[in-house]
């Protein structure tokens, strides 16, 4: 039996390897004409690296997460595949230009001529041959601040507060919230849009507090997702991450994202089975049943044991979502 | 009546502004078919601003000639010239990057993934749609050296070596020779076929001693310049240039180029007729006439009173040497 069935419009939110991840999935979807309308929805609160110094200098958006986006979207011919590596080349050597990359520069030079940071982006997926669009979750540089247990030394209860994407990646403490700076940025109207109109939307894999729950803090962009009809699927990484979320089970990723967005309806949950204990599983099962929303497990890590999300695997988990509705 | 004759194949050498211009005009008859293969070769010795830094971080040819002659031949819509702005765009600030321009950078970073200049400069070609082709002088990053007279307190006649473009482009002495280290790089075998095939070959506008002549001394270029066939022409500046070429009459111009390339046989010098004062035109002529090649007198500046040469009257008398063969 055939189903001839529309395409879908898809909204991905993340930043860095695991938006790369889930948006190289998609653009497989896109290609097998499940997806017509492809959108990431990256953060914007990097400051290290090659983003933080350029954020620094030019005040504009951290443009990595937005540039690896890009990539991840890029067409598949030599001319995609050529502009595509040099967008993610890093100069090396010692001078002023070592570990920059040069897809940042390109799009720091584009918004400074243009001025209008959508406009840009959309002319690097215009030169990538980008099979979907990718925007910032804010037009305002954001800064990362979360409240943090057991950094003080004798008092494991007390909290810190510490700022910054880079610092909160690496803290050795237990992040409790997570918040913004400024606390309510503008949105793009087009990313609002998008988030309304989407059918499906995907939240992670990524760095959990650096990365996702970002776009649930921005509260134009969570009261995009609450108010919108699109099915939300929750992917969750394949294993702790050492700093932000060391220690952390499954069943904790998404009680986070649960507790800095409790209005959100989530549709899914997608979990690698092979990468749960059965004890993680039962755990991770009773929340989701508690929570009203459903537990799918599927294959979707890479076959070399490495902690990452197989593009190819992954698309086929995401079409049998689509396809089961 | 009308003549239906063969599309020319044309080489143009300089570097910066002056070859800027030439390839302004040059351009304008790829797209009225009087030219169907255009070729700029560009000085590579550059040593000041952005592509200095950078030729000093990387070790790599200087970009800022390459740049802005790929720039000169972009394609005429929007895509063209969106990213030919953005090739051109110079970063500003007071940080790291202040001065540097997103061409070089997007140039040098295609030199280091692609190992080939040749192959990288034709995929911004390609990028931009340029009307033709743009090749290095060289392969090699290349050093000017000038022996310059009346540098020396009370002996007006000694010589100083002056290194450096930067340093010859501003000295406040008068330049006699001009030599290149290494004194005989190689040259790409792309470069010596086009000027061996060319049918006309275009040598100026330009800084006469830090853009023009460093062509002739190379050898294998100078050597393919007198064996080729193609007429070549030269294109005399509007004015003398402060520092390289302060006190130059244009017999002096001339003068200077056949010293540095004896054997070059040259078909046409051209000159703007507005431009020369009665004495200019004498001098011009006589040496003109002793080298035996002609003077063609035209209207090539802009009307501005700039000492520029105006690209649509500049490939209004390019058409014409052409059309008189």
């Amino acid at each position: 039996m055939t189903t001839t069935s529309r395409a879908q419009a898809v909204v991905a939110f993340g930043g860095g390897h695991g938006l790369h991840a889930s948006l190289s999935a998609l653009r497989l979807l896109v290609d097998d004409l499940t997806v017509d309308d492809l959108t990431a929805v990256v953060t914007v609160a990097d400051n290290g690296g090659s983003s933080g110094r350029l954020r620094s200098e030019f005040g504009v958006l951290p443009p990595g997460d937005l540039r690896m986006a890009l990539a991840a979207l890029c067409g598949a011919d030599d001319w995609g595949d050529t502009w595509t590596r040099l967008l993610q080349h890093r100069f090396a050597g010692e001078g002023e230009m070592r570990g920059h990359v040069v897809g940042n520069l390109l799009i720091v030079g584009l918004w400074e001529l243009l001025g209008d940071p959508v406009e840009a982006l959309d002319w690097v997926a215009r030169l990538l041959g980008a099979k979907g669009r990718v925007l910032p979750m804010a037009l305002t540089p954001m800064d990362i601040r979360a409240e943090v247990r057991g950094l003080v030394a004798g008092d494991p209860d007390a909290l810190t507060t510490v700022r910054g994407q880079v610092e909160v990646a690496t803290t050795e403490g237990v992040i409790t919230t997570l918040d913004l700076e400024p606390p309510d940025p503008e949105v793009s109207p087009l990313v609002l849009d998008k988030v309304i109109e989407a059918d499906w939307a995907f939240i992670g894999p990524g760095s959990w507090f650096s990365s996702v729950i970002p776009h649930l803090r921005v509260p134009q962009l969570r009261e995009a997702m609450v108010a919108s009809q699109a099915r939300l699927v929750v992917v969750l990484n394949l294993e702790e991450q050492a700093g932000e979320t060391g220690g952390f089970a499954p069943a904790d990723h998404l009680a986070v994202l649960f507790e800095h967005a409790p209005h959100l309806r989530v549709h899914t949950v997608l979990a690698d089975r092979a990468n749960l204990t059965d004890e993680q599983h039962d755990e991770l099962l009773a929340l989701v049943e508690a929570s009203g929303t459903r537990l799918v497990l599927d294959d979707v890590a890479r076959d070399d044991g490495s902690p990452r999300h197989d593009p190819v695997k992954l698309a086929a988990a995401y079409a049998r979502l689509i396809a089961a509705g």
